[in-house]
């Protein structure tokens, strides 16, 4: 019995790699139909959203049955634990992806994003799509080393925010109000899938070595 | 120490209904900030919220003792595990109301919100706060039947947001790109805080039933 437990302890964390790699291509998906404003994309990344939210779900009722049936203890009681978090943190990311779909879906066949902007939400995407493949690394690999990048990577995601806004603010808009709102919350999509990236990354490294990273650089995610 | 547990374990809940009520009155004093541009309670809201998060931090400890020292099963198991995702939904309120009194403090000593507006926000904020205080009153009183009340409350700020959208993007809309763009992230903070709590009610209900509600009226909330 002890045996299946840590199969399936292994199991749900092999799981929890794969749902992020859903995620991941939600992420990347969603930028792409953001940017090209391609409808199709769209409607996919939307859809797919229902199979990160089932696995969510899948996840953490297989969790929760670990605890009752095997009150797993120390590093493996923290791992479940985090297991739970860490699911609920990939599907608030697949939402957003879905999230930034709808906005390319609903401004389709314009583009939501004005070109001047186009360079910033590129680099946002692939700076998010870098923070999960992190994260995943980190899960999949058992090593904390690349995770502490994750807070640097969240600085520039900021920064870059910080650049849009200033774009958006500036005398040269010229883009309407519709845009500028789009732009404004699509960054705080963005903004947001990037701080579930290190609030996971944080989950992970606790698992990992028992002590949350700490540090200016390390802000109380939730 | 089973009997030591139970109270503990009571203690935890407790302690929640008290995050709530800490919760509560930033919703409610953020919105004062907002809507009369008054800098001196943004402070104190952005400066509170470290007390909400302190809370949070303990909760989730003291329920991940519960769990490694006396492996409770069946119904006290959900309590436990659920309090955990709850005390997360929680400080999540605490950082929008924080975000909220953010943008207050930003914009005085004008105000960030139009008075056109200030009707439509005024009940979001109305609302936000009614739906805390039911999931408080479910989670006090062990009384599941208010917290059915979360979903319409839900679908009402759902409809002011789109509302907004419709003034904001009107042809009538003289205030600009900023206001704007303020307004349109106003209006997804109160949204989340009003998402965090039908969560935070499904949760409840999920513990007090051992079923989670069901629904079109019951997103499957993140």
């Amino acid at each position: 019995m002890r045996e299946n437990y840590r199969e399936e302890l292994e199991s749900v964390i092999n799981d929890l790699v794969s749902m992020t790699d859903l995620v991941k291509t939600a992420v990347i998906e969603s930028s792409k139909a953001l940017v090209n404003a391609d409808l199709n994309i769209a409607e996919q990344v939307i859809s797919n959203d229902s199979k990160i939210d089932a696995m969510h779900d899948d996840i953490e009722q297989r969790a929760f049955i670990l605890l009752a049936r095997q009150a797993p203890v120390a590093g493996e009681l923290r791992t479940v634990v985090a297991s739970m978090r860490m699911t609920f943190e990939l599907a608030r990311m697949g939402d957003l992806a879905a999230h930034v779909a709808k906005i390319a879906r609903l401004r389709f066949p314009e583009k939501a994003v004005p070109d001047d902007l186009s360079a910033n939400f590129n680099r946002m995407s692939e700076l998010a799509v870098e923070m999960i493949t992190t994260a995943m690394k980190t899960l999949a690999d058992r090593d904390t080393a690349a995770a502490l990048t994750l807070a640097d990577e969240d600085e520039e995601m900021d920064m870059l925010r910080r650049e849009q806004f200033k774009i958006l603010l500036g005398d040269d808009w010229d883009y309407g109000v519709e845009a500028a709102v789009d732009v404004a919350l699509l960054g705080r999509y963005y903004e947001r899938i990037a701080d579930h990236a290190v609030a996971l990354g944080r989950r992970i490294i606790l698992v990992l070595t028992g002590e949350a990273p700490e540090g200016e650089n390390w802000p109380n995610t939730f």
